[in-house]
């Protein structure tokens, strides 16, 4: 039985022999008497068990280590003090048992040390947590598209097209690489592919494809980029939502990132509240209170150029100059948030500084626009998408790019085009912001990172 | 609007102003008056535009092409044949035109030209079918393993480890082949990773690890196998569903499978109600009485030795004359289906026929079962794994497997062991069931199979 069906259900077990399998998450032993805390998983809270003189083989339970796997029978009882539900032991199995040189131990371990064994770092209070609401959160992801008639795409992440330079990409192959070193040239007819194939760093190219059919489609799943920067935010294979409407513009998809948005952490504020508590009081102090206020908030657009004004204005010395044409750095982010104190929008920026397929405006600036959250800055970008194709060629043109590699996207432009846009989110960033966690290899179950791949 | 949402309020809608964006899929011109089937994708069925004389620009509408983009502004009308609805036209306006070189012609096309033409044909009615039911019974999926409690994993693509040496692997690099090929040697120290890396051929083994914390996990993402086999049922990239459940058995597992795919079927008829009914009447004859039937049907559970005995018992020339030890052949899984005329798990195998994780018996024999659908034969391989420490590690000598990259694996039975049994279920090999499609490259948005990577 689950423990998660006893909390939720437990006046029908009340009294009644029961049986639980799970893992000991606690052990507390005294003289004729001892209490221990069981987890399955199933739920954030554990089960409390308690086993006296009564109980079978009284002196071999003592000797269960932390870690082990048991099998409890005995019968549900609800405490006077507290109403808390306790499983009183008749009989305690041993199924598994948990050698000392276990590297977990009922200790404060420090996030570094529980990476290097990530393996068993699930079986921890926190990662419990963690991992409940990455879960909870990819499932509210698709409620919300599936509720709103999105068609879900699971596009391809081996491709033979780079989409938008976005990013270093993993090539594949199919060759021993030592047999490749040994032959003085690469003999593509061997590949699998006969031609050079790469892993996906965006599925948006793609979507917009199923877009001019569905109208609204939406991809979640795996992208790929060779990226060395070490830094707490950058990881090598990381998950990306990225929606795709037509017959849509930039202010249709801000709306929609601003709802998406609302859902996603009201559903995972509602069905992670344990967790989330957990990771209140313990993680970020004022998550709760932070993630109600954006979910209530207005979200606000302004300009790229307003706010280049506003940061021209501020009474600050900064490290990065704000100019018209330049980016917007992290410090001016914080800036800006703060001085509206809200969501906010930056739309309209320089075509210059963002990618080749965003709708070109009269006066030198694209219809896109990056989402800046109060205390991280930058969360995820959208735009509008170029429909015309001879704009949309000249673009690439200028930047150089392979238009023989394009010309399925190019021909969307050419059969039946139309208004288009899109965003895409780093799920793991959105996680980060929901759990608090400060470093994105703690929201992924098993993080690639440079020199890093393990299990 | 969504055309969608007209047909599902549409009394909301009668005798007002209108406004419908989408793509002209049929358009019959007669001397005063003109129809097009208008799709805008967000449901199966296509709205009828009339328009005539009192139109504006009537000549002008009269040219648009097939496959262009519209907007169509008029009122809603109910038919008092048949009591359909239809959009009578006031205004319809040219958005993006399609040129008479557009590929796709209001005319039967071969899917395998279709396949050349995988971005467009989204666009035709089969497919728009096929890929909403695809995206359907991912959402199924979704919802029911949410619904019975199981964490959603999600797993790496990139790994060091080849899991069950179940397939051929893409390996990864991070520098440019050609230049490999001058230096007459591999410098791993250069790579991304610093060591051989490679694309997942399953996620299970992942999956045994959060098992062991959350009890009830599953996967659900893309897997690779660089199989050069040009069938129907291969492709080189896949989606696969692999659950995997602590304190769990082969009974209880194939209790789980079992109720999965009921549930799914019932979710996608249920669900995709237009769709089904379209492919049962173009692609699979009797495909929704099938799927009905597979929904209701009692699942037998028959020993691998029961059916090698019945396979020698029956009156048949074989091709593979059937052997205790042998595998079972595509034409023994025919006649064992028609023999039981049921869905049918066979169980406990010899362990020579399968994985090294699987659970061994005294007998020789694992706790491996393989379900066997009527009509298609295999679909999906389940097992208990095995727990023991001591008995998995002889095994994997046994077969010579390099220990050091599992140690992690081995490590679960080690630290708190349990009972656990999981599946894997190759998703396009469930969409082939579900939607009659014969060819698992019409199943898949972009397929990845030898020689072929395109879009």
């Amino acid at each position: 039985m689950d423990i998660k069906e006893l909390y939720e259900s437990y006046e029908k077990y009340l009294d009644k022999e029961i049986t639980v399998c799970a893992w000991i998450r606690k052990h507390r032993k005294q003289k004729e008497i001892g209490f221990i805390e069981l987890s399955d998983g199933t739920c954030f809270k554990k089960l409390q068990v308690v086993y006296d003189l009564s109980t079978k083989d009284f002196d071999m339970v003592q000797k269960i280590h932390f870690g082990s796997s048991i099998k409890v029978t005995g019968s549900l009882v609800k405490l006077e003090r507290g109403g808390e539900i306790e499983l009183k032991a008749k009989e305690i199995e041993l199924v598994g048992d948990c050698p000392e040189d276990y590297p977990i131990q009922p200790k404060k371990h420090t996030r570094e040390f529980l990476r290097e064994q990530a393996y068993l770092r699930p079986r921890t209070t926190l990662f419990t947590a963690v991992f409940r609401v990455r879960s909870i959160a990819a499932m509210a992801v698709h409620q919300y598209f599936t509720s709103h008639g999105f068609l879900y795409l699971q596009a391809p992440i081996l491709t033979a097209s780079d989409c938008e330079g976005a990013g270093e990409m993993f090539q594949i192959t199919t060759q021993d690489l030592d047999k490749i070193a040994e032959t003085g040239a690469v003999d593509y007819a061997k590949e699998f592919f006969k031609k050079k194939v790469s892993l996906s760093v965006s599925t948006q190219l793609e979507a917009e494809t199923f877009a001019q059919a569905f109208k609204k489609v939406y991809t979640f799943g795996p992208t790929f980029r060779a990226d060395p920067s070490n830094t707490p935010y950058h990881a090598a294979e990381f998950w990306q939502i990225e929606p795709e409407v037509a017959f849509c513009d930039l202010d249709g998809i801000m709306e929609i990132a601003e709802d998406m948005l609302r859902f996603v952490i009201g559903y995972v504020l509602e069905h992670a509240k344990e967790e989330i508590k957990f990771l209140d009081e313990t993680v970020e102090e004022g998550l709760i209170d932070k993630l109600t206020r954006t979910m209530n908030a207005e979200f606000k657009r302004v300009t790229y150029k307003e706010c280049i004004d506003i940061l021209k204005k501020a009474d600050r010395v900064w490290e990065y100059v704000p100019e018209y044409g330049a980016d917007i750095a992290k410090e001016h982010e914080k800036y800006l948030t703060e001085y509206f104190d809200c969501p906010l929008f930056i739309t309209m920026w320089p075509k210059e500084l963002k990618s080749f397929y965003m709708k070109q405006m009269e006066d030198g600036t694209v219809a896109g626009a990056d989402l800046e959250l109060p205390g991280i800055g930058e969360t995820f970008g959208m735009s509008q998408r170029e429909e015309d194709y001879d704009k949309l060629i000249t673009r690439m043109k200028e930047l150089d790019m392979k238009l023989e590699e394009y010309d399925w996207y190019l021909g969307l432009r050419k059969y039946g085009t139309c208004k288009r846009a899109g965003f895409g989110i780093g799920f793991e960033r959105l996680l980060m912001y929901l759990t608090g966690m400060k470093n994105i290899r703690d929201v992924i179950a098993y993080p690639r990172t440079e020199g890093s791949c393990k299990f």
